[in-house]
């Protein structure tokens, strides 16, 4: 990969090649996690900006940004479609939710709907880097903990590709996401503890056993993956940046990623600015709101509670890359109530026909609360990103959705009920 | 619309214009369904197959074939990004299904994921076509009846264009699917008794109130849209046509729609041969099977059992499309129970990371039942349509993926439970 320079240590700055270390920094271990950094002179000669502008047979994945990505071998890039997904251009909603909420929304409102993967979350941008380092390394077991869209995402790109996978979830992950992991042939171990516990068993699997760890802020390809939604989201705007983009945020590797994505456009002049990074956690689970206003180190949240399961994370395995990402890019952390994100959900879906999942929301959440304050301008351009499927956590949707109108089989019945419903 | 000639019976060959009647033949009411006829010369000036190999640019959904779509105002076209969904190529796959099971697997294998849709059905195609076609008559609500998917896809294409949804779901309608359309703000109206009996309803409905009916087998232009899969289909098989096209069946809108797709383009010399339809019904509901084998009228299965809930129909609507689909191209409507169909979600799931409902894998299902009568040749090529995601019927993925393995939270734990799971 002579595109590559060496993996960098995001604490201390050291730098290692490729093969000194699969995971984490030899000096700072489980803290210093890694930053994949790529020799720009070699990506500008193959990414340049107007070859790439003729480059419309490029695939539609995030494939299309191969010259930006640690691959090493092509034989081993899954079959199924990642990434790619759209981004919805949503002006006239913002308009109408201006007039409607009496608030100043931002007038170039897009949704990235990050739903619409394989396995219907975000992670699929990931799990996809881990399936072919894991190949190029000629490991043939992949494990991962996750709260259970890393690890949905993971069984079902591993399945494709005929590797086998042990996944550690907590007893509070979903049940949608733990069947979807068992239909993928996944053998899942269920932790009765925590997410964190979970993680921590795993790591220990992972070098007992030798098994590639696909774990989020330890495994330093899986950000490269991330910062793909961040190279689609300035191609999609023909490469105009927007003034911020919202993210929710778990364990914070998303955010982390993006906004690496966004940094190597930058430094290779595909862009000319970068956008302000909003990181939005919920309430019952925001150690990284915490450290941001604080200026302090993480203190974890020892039992992190809010409905989005998704990023209910006490202990944000990622938390030097997602500050950072908040931090440089002048952009901020915030939290939301469990309310909001609900609230978050049924407007999206309602207005835009994205159904997200309660973490899937939170970001777009954080925008209604910035609109609230008065800290949105209307001329700002503002990109969302919905990153999971409401599909994956229906019980939430059940509870938050109402319930039809039940009626006998004839039509004076349905008169009755139309008649209720119009009134 | 130019380039739309007329609305043609199926039944009795009557031909309409669009406006002499919104929805089915004069003459022959309900039964007599329409197919859209197209000038083809007109058609052929803009669709060449030479100018369309340089249209790379096109937009990746299904109007990049505007060209054959009854559209008059394309202002009225929604945001959410429809079709164009991927066509695995399942070679791989196919050969080591047909080592493992020993039986003759065809060699071209291509999976359609539609499960990949906005709404993460197949419908969304149709329903796509019923929200353009209710903008251009100035109609502010649609009605449809409706298993589940149709519902939630109009549900939400209808949502993020502004317009208001009545809709008539079974009782039997599988919770997500209703909490997926709740989600959407449309009224739901569940009518305690059977799909059929939901149409019925519906029909009134639209009668007497004046709204939009997105009915399967009734409104016209969906099959308009469904045919889109077909055209698809051949633009990513690079204007080769499979042998054989694999579709699960319930009112027949699907199969009907999709070979219209087939003979639209044969007409259009895009494409010079046309595969042959495998239609694939449920056991417990297979009336179109049994009118394909006895060559008579449809029998009606007055309660239709199936865990595809999808294709639960005992009396299709579509019947004349689906039947003349399957005769005209030489295939045939064979049935599969309901263990193969959870056989058929297992095989997709674990070996091409495809997670499909139950009416999803029953086209798949259809090809592993003759590929064990020894009706496929090892050099076919068949493409197999997934219509919806595995999301969509949670209870079902459970049911039949078994249990995680449930382990206390320490390394002990893990070890043992690993050393049972390898042994």
């Amino acid at each position: 990969m002579e595109h590559i320079q060496h993996l960098k240590c995001v604490k201390c700055g050291r730098e290692h090649t490729a093969d000194e270390t699969l995971y984490t920094c030899l000096d700072c271990g489980i803290d210093g996690t890694l930053d994949v950094i790529y020799d720009m002179t070699v990506v500008a000669q193959r990414f340049l900006k107007h070859r790439w502008n003729q480059r419309q047979s490029a695939p539609t994945s995030i494939w299309r940004y191969l010259d930006l990505l640690p691959v090493q071998d092509t034989r081993y890039i899954p079959n199924l479609q990642i990434g790619w997904t759209p981004l919805y251009d949503c002006r006239d909603f913002a308009e109408q939710y201006s007039r409607q909420r009496g608030v100043t929304f931002p007038r170039y409102l897009c949704i990235k709907d990050d739903g619409r993967n394989p396995t219907a979350s975000f992670k699929d941008r990931a799990s996809a880097m881990a399936v072919v380092k894991a190949k190029e390394l000629g490991k043939e077991v992949i494990t991962c903990a996750s709260t259970g869209n890393a690890a949905s995402s993971l069984a079902g790109l591993a399945a494709s590709m005929g590797i086998t996978t042990y996944i550690f979830v907590p007893e509070t992950a979903p049940t949608a996401k733990v069947a979807q992991l068992l239909m993928y042939g996944a053998n899942v171990i269920m932790v009765k503890g925590s997410y964190d516990q979970a993680f921590d068993l795993c790591l220990q699997a992972s070098d007992t056993w030798g098994w590639y760890s696909r774990n989020s802020g330890y495994n330093p390809y899986l950000g490269e993956g991330k910062k793909t939604a961040a190279l689609e989201i300035c191609e999609q705007l023909d490469w105009e940046v927007p003034d911020k983009v919202f993210v929710s945020v778990g364990d914070g590797c998303i955010i982390g990623g993006m906004w690496k994505g966004f940094c190597d456009l930058y430094e290779l002049g595909m862009i000319t600015r970068r956008p302000q990074m909003i990181g939005v956690q919920a309430e019952g689970a925001n150690p990284l709101v915490t450290a941001f206003e604080s200026g302090q180190a993480i203190r974890p949240v020892d039992h992190p509670t809010t409905l989005a399961d998704s990023i209910a994370v006490g202990y944000p395995r990622d938390a030097a890359k997602a500050l950072r990402a908040v931090r440089d890019s002048k952009g901020r952390m915030i939290s939301v109530s469990d309310a909001q994100i609900l609230d978050a959900m049924k407007t999206l879906a309602r207005n835009t026909g994205v159904f997200a999942e309660p973490a899937g929301a939170t970001a777009f959440a954080g925008l209604q609360k910035l609109a609230e304050q008065s800290l949105i301008d209307k001329d700002e351009r503002v990109t969302v990103v919905v990153t999971g499927n409401g599909l994956k956590d229906i019980d939430t949707a059940i509870r938050t959705a109402g319930k039809p109108f039940l009626v006998e089989p004839d039509f004076a019945s349905v008169q009755e009920i139309i008649a209720t419903i119009r009134s």
